[in-house]
């Protein structure tokens, strides 16, 4: 049997209990998952084992300090920094990718950039770096600032930032270090690049102090969706994780990029679309929607109204009775179109406050996909081979059984139908995705 | 028999190829120790069965720019970032502390107390913060600065830093998180202690997104020497590392910290002392001086002229004859006492450039020790017992062999005296150091 050339991409993206909002209260799941390290070795694993490309933490640096009583209920507001764990993952796995976010707002370059080649040399070469410019104001008040800076000068900065960690990752040819004893010459330093950035946002003069990694350089990441997060990721991203909610909005997001990256000098293969996919699945699509309501039967009203309130705009919804209709809601500051979208959907389908919030409540706007094997396979099947994906962000709605359950149903279908590896072809996480390692000095 | 009450602390001071300027030319050195993974593995299992307190890993962010023939023949320009190769350290072992380098004026505070915290978790209460305030311009260099904030301000900063650090460690209660699935309860927000620290340096609102550590926080430790960092120890530091040539400088540097304590409400106890010891282990003197001689015949006359010239305040001796005598210097802008003791001793002794740099290549200002394990731990016993230090950090000349030496040879020695444990009492670095475990809000 020949092998399909183009093959899917897969990442799992673990997050504490689950991507499920309730996710930490199913029987199942591990409900200390955020400061149990033996947890996150068991799903690396296991991620590894079933050949996924890599794994991936999302990261956000503050608690919020509004609904209490949403905050009490809910299992966000402690977890582990995504490169310590990462670094203590990468000693325990030997072939997964590992990518982590780290916000450009809130970091210097410097230490990013020394931060993630490290961990690519730790790992053997399977780093990866989700650039994000962050969105929170309880961000910002722990990093000096009484508020955020403005979506287009935080993408400035996530520009500038970008260019001074690929310049550092490049301080070094890869073979600057002959580390030869008997001449006494440890290094080359003809093949040292010193970096002398000067720009608006960072002075860098470098070099890094750590040498060219295995992969060349880490594997940029981005999830931006705005223009400027667009562009931005037309540039410089080699993978970008975004959240869909259908097929058409997925199509035209992918052809909006793959058509961006010309102007670049870039090919529509140097970048790798991988939407987020919240799965449930049951053996038969009954079984698959029991699950589905197991898990929904958990979201405390408290939790699911303050989650409607802050998603329509910072209305609070908290006086109205949750099983009757949404109320005439004022114009607010936050995003409208979303406020309208949803408002027009309870009115469209007549749906009460809970029926509402328990629309949004799983998937967090990326897609819900609740069906069998079959069902499943067939939908990522139809995104990645009619042009709205190259692969997928598995977001399991709890951990472990929501991973397993993808692992052991889904992906023996997947690979049935040759869309997917059973064996890694290569070492690094580069290796995996089918991206070039980088030439020293070449940048987008 | 009945065990000594007072034991000895050992952390294994771990650096690339090893403490000896040219260790990385020794036949059995590690070369490549700066990108080899393996064998930080192997080093800190080494170190774990020898039941050492904690392994220690210095940090420094820049890559010098002058004397580019020396930086070509030294092994000190690439290296892991120290906290991602702890993380992953620490997933490879169960009970050895953990103790990494991060400097105050290059980092943010919100960033580090949860890096810590994180390693913390994932080490089950093995993690410690080399507080330094760093003291070069080529690391200024890479984060914005034409130069190093002068010393005053980098310890108000670094005092500063403390606080806030401490402050986010301390934003949970101990059971703050019951994350009870029944009742859909998973933290209780009367639990949570948000910051509001607003300074001269930072403005951080807190609260931590990590819940409070396994030792309630990691075990802060410092290496700072001048009256300002003698002052913040005082106040702050619950481990402190430090250089010293002679018995008589131990002792005065000894009880003038301890003698400090008071003033802050600490006890003696309170605050663990560790010179650094550079040794070199022989079955007998001649065996360990031979051992000696072959390191130093290792250093290049490049080298060793480059740090001589450095340390003896920036004069430029390379247009001298090595092997003739200092000639006569410019008085400098560097730190003149050391110009002078190290005048005034190749006059005395009738020292040569070459003997003169031999003498500092070595142990960078620590104190080297070059014998059997007998005269090795009588010292150690010494200093330990008369006022001088309550351990000692271990440096290396090369790795592995040099620890592996004083692994086989002098721990035994010591063992025989009662001075060090034979098994881990505890399993936190707290218990290994005999440090209390803080309660919560309780701050020096
Ligand atoms: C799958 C996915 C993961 C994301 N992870 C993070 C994250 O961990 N932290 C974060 O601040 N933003 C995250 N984001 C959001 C953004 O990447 C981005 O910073 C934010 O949306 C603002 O960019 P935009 O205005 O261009 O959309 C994520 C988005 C997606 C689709
Ligand atoms: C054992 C030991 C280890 C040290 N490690 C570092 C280090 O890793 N990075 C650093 O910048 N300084 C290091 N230092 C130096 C300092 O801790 C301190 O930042 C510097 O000397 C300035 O402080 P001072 O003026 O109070 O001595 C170390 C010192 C000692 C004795």
């Amino acid at each position: 049997m020949s092998k399909p050339s183009r093959q899917l991409r897969l990442g799992a993206f673990l997050m504490q209990t689950g991507h499920h909002i309730a996710g930490w209260r199913h029987p199942d799941a591990q409900a200390d998952a955020s400061r149990n390290f033996r947890h996150y070795v068991e799903l690396a694993r296991l991620a590894e084992a079933a050949k996924f490309d890599a794994i991936f933490f999302a990261d956000s640096s503050g608690v919020r300090s509004t609904h209490l009583g949403s905050l009490a209920r809910t299992a966000r507001s402690e977890f582990f920094e995504p490169l310590t764990l990462l670094s203590a993952l990468a000693a325990v796995t030997e072939r997964i990718g590992l990518i982590a976010t780290v916000s450009t707002s809130f970091h210097e370059p410097f230490n990013v950039a020394r931060k993630f080649a490290s961990l690519d040399q730790i790992s053997g070469g399977r780093a990866g770096w989700n650039l994000v410019t962050s969105s929170s104001t309880s961000e910002a008040h722990n990093f000096n600032l009484d508020e955020l800076p403005d979506h287009a000068s935080r993408y400035q900065r996530a520009a500038e930032f970008h260019d001074v960690v690929l310049g550092l990752w490049d301080s070094w040819d890869d073979d600057a270090f002959p580390r030869d004893k008997a001449s006494g010459i440890y290094l080359d330093t003809e093949k040292l690049h010193v970096l002398e950035h000067r720009g608006d946002f960072f002075k860098v003069r470098g070099p890094l102090n750590v040498s060219r990694s295995p992969q060349g350089r880490p594997v940029v990441v981005q999830a931006g969706a705005s223009e400027s997060g667009r562009e931005l990721a037309a540039r410089t991203a080699e993978v970008i994780f975004v959240a869909h909610q259908t097929f058409d909005e997925a199509k035209a997001f992918y052809a909006d990029i793959k058509g961006r990256l010309p102007r670049y000098g870039r090919e529509a293969d140097d970048v790798k679309i991988m939407p987020g996919i919240f799965p449930v699945v049951g053996s038969t699509q009954a079984e698959a929607e029991e699950k589905f309501e197991q898990l929904q039967a958990l979201v405390d009203p408290v939790v699911g109204v303050a989650l409607l309130s802050s998603v329509i705009g910072g209305v609070d919804l908290s006086a109205y009775d949750v099983d009757g209709p949404i109320p005439d809601l004022p114009e607010t500051n936050g995003p409208k179109s979303r406020q309208h979208l949803l408002v027009d959907l309870a009115r469209r389908d007549k749906l009460t406050i809970r029926q509402l919030y328990l629309r949004i409540a799983g998937a967090r706007g990326h897609q819900q996909v609740v069906g069998t094997p079959q069902s499943i396979a067939d939908q990522l099947q139809q995104w990645f081979e009619e042009g709205g994906a190259d692969g997928f962000n598995i977001m399991a709605p709890y951990f472990p059984g929501g991973l397993t359950d993808f692992v052991d149903l889904v992906l023996p279908e997947l690979r049935r139908r040759g869309l997917f590896r059973t064996e890694y072809e290569g070492r690094t996480l580069r290796d995996h995705f089918g991206l070039k390692r980088p030439a020293r000095g070449s940048y987008p």
